[in-house]
């Protein structure tokens, strides 16, 4: 197998030299001062990339579906009402997760391609007099739909209705680029995995929780030990976790979140935006749409492209893995087959991103839609070469 | 910080520069057909090396820990019952886990330093006549005291007593190091974790189930999605996992695994038991003694010794790191400050071995212990140099 | 500084992540057989992609100019005369070096963008009656313009005259890549470096030996020692060198042999022409030439790009480097500032071609020329996508 | 192969992870800024790890034969006279290598196992009336005899003959790992190599020219090309090499020489006198002497062993890599089946010098020399452990 072109997967991206090798780490004495070293940097580099100043930042070995679990097992007991909206394909499954632990999920239920429903939050919450919902699921960018949802409309919805319920991010495929203010928002607990903003891996669940959601955890019901934060956070007293560390992706964490805040918050957000607007560029050159509604919408990590009505677009994704080596997301769920999806998040250049366009135009034309060849990198590379600075070679 | 040093701690072990050039692996696309490629001869590999031909393998981007929660919230109703002996720390965490998703143990206390106790077992599953034990615990190897238990005649105890238990083995310091019988002892489930006898870095929990256990699954009352093996059953008849696998971790495993099958496992197990029979020959030569209070008992992957009264273990660990950049582990528990622990295990020689029993003279020696300079050197030279042979050489 | 974006200078090339994990090799004893393990077939694969039954291969830690003083110093003497012609800047060095090593060299002028001029190599050869030519000097793939010359037809230009001159080819940037004939064109001294068309990095001096240079070494009165072949074969005999041999890059050299050989050498070769024809559809597209005077002169690694004139072409190095983080090669000597140069050798993929083309756009867009974004792509994609085969990605 | 165990090789050493770590570099363009950046700052560290403050730092793709060769192609013409002493066998390749190249070599026949006699060299400098003697050849520390010699004496000898020969050292196996001054010695030219006190692989020729030795190349006859210092020295002002250079390897120098430079170069020496001094005494454990005729003369990097009479040496070292997978050095030239080696420099600890000495005793045990188990590794234990200090770990 060739590994010398990039990938174009929502996650995990295309890693940089530096964060393999912080990764590839021999092995050392976990319970040694050498592991403290890494794990509280990295735990308050964290913390910055969240723009919290006080959440408590948690890693456990595991996944973003993981960190899921850790949320609601943590403080929540079964038969406790959550309200979430389905809005896509990873809203879906963390409303299915909530269920199978026996909580009783208000769902909202959205048209994919659009964004949380801030207002029909807020209706749910205005009319949950007696508080019954104690946790607010929000999906920030659905992966499967490349949209972005407003979490502010969503605090400000629970403060217009003076309501208690703890608020829950899945940030997975936003932290670390686009912007995400814990604080700011008042975020109770924000989940996240390695291998998207961070471009490391997979295999580690990053979550930060609010004082409200630590307080949380006195009453939380639902059986935890693996996933269990105050465990964490005794094993963090003494340098170490309850049981056996991913060292090397803790090492490599560190460096990555380093990188992230050398180059600046800001402009890692801004170098998402100028990469994925050439994306779009392209798109809408193609004649075609995104599966988000509006523009208000577009995600800076992943675009999901919908194809002409009867065309196959997993068949794309088919093609540009077996033609040219090149992997795309396919559409999940609802929009199975309707989008394909170019990830665009992480490690990405201006340079990079023109070879997924120019394959995405060849399986386009091979599989006989009516693109024309060149279109969307002319469209992109006018973008590109418009915007292009020093600053982002430097970042990389 | 040096990598030069050997470690010496119960796992994670040194690891062969191929298996970590096999985990550093660049980003490929999780849902292309090149990750079945690593999956499905991962998992065989692992069924074969847990001396099964059928059980089902899991593996989960966690650690031996979350292997323990996968076995019981796969199998396991709130409320029911499960026999567990006591005889380390390892076997006390999994009983402490136990009672924290609501089960009730049926605790058999036993000294550390002993092993399960078979006939202790065995009484309690005859009395047991209405079959309330849904479930017994056996730890193969307590890393905390170096002591390997019977689990064949735990075994015996079930069928003496006819009675329809599963039986759930903590193999984690144990298998791919020392003989591991999935079909010969009856074992239900299996667990172990990446980065002890498979030689890689922490970040897997891997599994055996049994048919039994499988079919547990359908009335656990547990809540469970993450360590859900039903749905990573799923995943894996799609060449996947229900979330992002640890690519890596999977690619190494399956070279480790390649590797432990292509030595030949009685080879493996042979040479565990020759370094580890080097290593307790210096012991004896020091005049100490092993926590584990008979040889039979004697691990062939960790050697926890004890020191003499009066004086702090702990130190020995400390000093090696501070002085001469070495790790051994620390006594944990009830036998905390008086043994220390020289782990090895996975890719250990006998060159390495005398590091490390010469590293503890000199720390033996340096905080004034009645030590011998070369004395267990000598006794461990002596044992290897008689038992060496190319297989040694040719296995790493 | 970052990494992501693939180089596109005519060597060294992109190297595949397992050529880079071969050559990252702990040490180990060279004088031990596990050294002869790696040396032997190293040799004997080169051989093979030398397409040739019976050279003696040798290889020195150097560079391809230390190849061509390997070649001179061994067969040569003060005095002797030898034939070159000099259409670039590497056959221009290659002939410096013979005057600076006091032999006396009888050159042949010849157009830059131009091919070797058998017709007049063989006049000069028919008009040496007395045979004071010993080696004629043919550079097989001029890097500076871009140009492949036909060997064979050198070859017959010594046959014809019936002159006994040693046929020396310069295949730095072709061997691996393009078709290269040792036996069947008599060549007596081909001389390579490592990376170039076996994609590894700088510091090996590749090169094959006929019977009669071996001979030749006999009599060769310019002095050696370090890049003495006979002390190196002896060395070979006893499967050492006669000093410290870089281990890794010898590794590395017997993967990458192996990965060429196990392609097919015709599929290698047939690789490289389409990507190279891409890249050449592009310039054609943008209204540009090849340096190359004629297309049967066309090099499938490299491509030399005439930009207008009064424009200079290493503004767009320049240019590419600073603004998108993108390699390309300068105009050396006399075209220095008329060309600008992709390198389109080794492991390229067209995914990976496309990307620099697409790059090289807008950097002409950038600095003024009257070029189309998008236009070069698009004839490159369109030949891409008629000439994709799986056989492609299999060869990576 | 296995590569869990250290080389006890006098070169090429143990890598540190981090230099490896370096030398394992994707491609960049050697001709881009990039280049400049680790070629500067790495030249300018070789300068002062050879406490020079004015020497011009040259470094080839080559090993330390190259660098014999740039020394004397660039200085001297076919016909010159030099004077070397001859006490091992690389002081024999070097005069070899200059009788190959038409020199007139002066020998001063000294025993194998003796330093540079100064006396001698005394005599024959101040014999030189007319200055035929252009060049005074001085190895400063023999890897086949593990003797280190006086340079400051023959400086002195030099001087008090007020003789205008140049001074050339082979620096090889003491560069970077014991103390050597370039300039308060006079040294013209200091030659080394990659893998020994730099810890890298081989495959870099480096060496320093003194003023005195630039103005000589303005007459030097011999022919040179690839090791022209001033094409080099013209390169390096276009932040480049004549030729392509090995930038892994330069990346690796200048991590490499930061290493030492951060550490300390006097901390550096003290820790590999320390680490030799516990091999001696291990040596004089076991009732052996070194090679080394006088203490004052024991190399800190290298030890040669004899062993008794009528044993042949070459066993240990055989038998050492078959039964333990242990490389030591053979006994050379006239001391081949007499000695064997022990290689001590560059990454090594005390722990792992440990287990060098514990295999020799096994080997030695094994082939029937009456050598006591455990004893030379308690005589180094004590010299260890009363010597260690935690600036050795943070040296590593």
């Amino acid at each position: 197998m060739s590994f010398q072109n990039p990938v174009f997967i929502p996650g995990p991206t295309n890693m940089p030299e530096s964060i393999r090798k912080a990764c590839d780490m021999p092995t050392i004495d976990h319970r040694s001062p050498l592991f403290g070293q890494i794990l509280h940097p990295a735990r308050a580099n964290v913390q910055k990339v969240l723009k919290s100043a006080n959440a408590d930042v948690f890693i456990f070995p595991s996944t973003g579906t993981g960190g899921w679990e850790t949320a609601i097992t943590n403080t929540l007991s079964a038969g406790d009402t959550v309200l979430a909206a389905r809005n896509g394909m990873f809203s879906h499954r963390w409303i299915d997760m909530c269920q199978r632990h026996g909580l009783d999920v208000q769902i909202v239920e959205t048209p994919w391609g659009h964004g949380l429903p801030a207002d029909r939050y807020a209706e749910a919450l205005a009319a949950d007099k007696g508080h019954k919902i104690k946790a607010v699921l929000a999906t920030h960018n659905e992966t499967a739909t490349g949209v972005k949802s407003d979490i502010a409309a969503v605090r400000a919805a629970l403060d217009a209705a003076d309501h208690p319920a703890l608020l829950f991010v899945d940030g997975v495929s936003s932290i670390g680029s686009m912007n995400f203010e814990f604080d700011a928002w008042g975020v109770d607990i924000a989940v996240t995995g390695s291998q998207k903003g961070f471009m490391l891996p997979a295999g580690l669940a990053i979550l930060g929780f609010s004082a409200k959601a630590r307080a949380a955890t006195k009453t939380a019901g639902l059986p935890r030990t693996f996933f269990d934060v105050n465990d964490m956070a005794k094993g963090y007293d003494n340098s170490a976790f309850p049981y056996t560390p991913p060292v090397g992706l803790m090492n490599g964490l560190l460096l990555a979140s380093d990188m992230l805040l050398r180059e600046g918050l800001d402009n890692v957000f801004a170098r998402h935006t100028r990469i994925a607007s050439g994306i779009r560029a392209a798109v809408h050159a193609w004649g075609l749409e995104l599966c988000a509604a509006t523009p208000d919408l577009y995600s800076d990590t992943v675009s999901a492209i919908k194809t002409p009505a009867g065309f196959n677009a997993t068949e794309i994704v088919n093609h540009a893995a077996s033609a040219y080596g090149v992997a795309f997301g396919t559409g999940l769920g609802e929009v199975a087959g309707k989008v394909f999806r170019i990830g665009h998040l992480g490690s990405m250049t201006d340079v990079m991103a023109l070879s997924g366009i120019a394959t995405a135009e060849m399986c386009m034309v091979d599989l006989g839609l009516d693109i024309k060849l060149g279109s969307g990198v002319a469209a992109a590379q006018d973008h590109y070469r418009r915007t292009t600075g020093q600053a982002l070679q430097d970042a990389a």
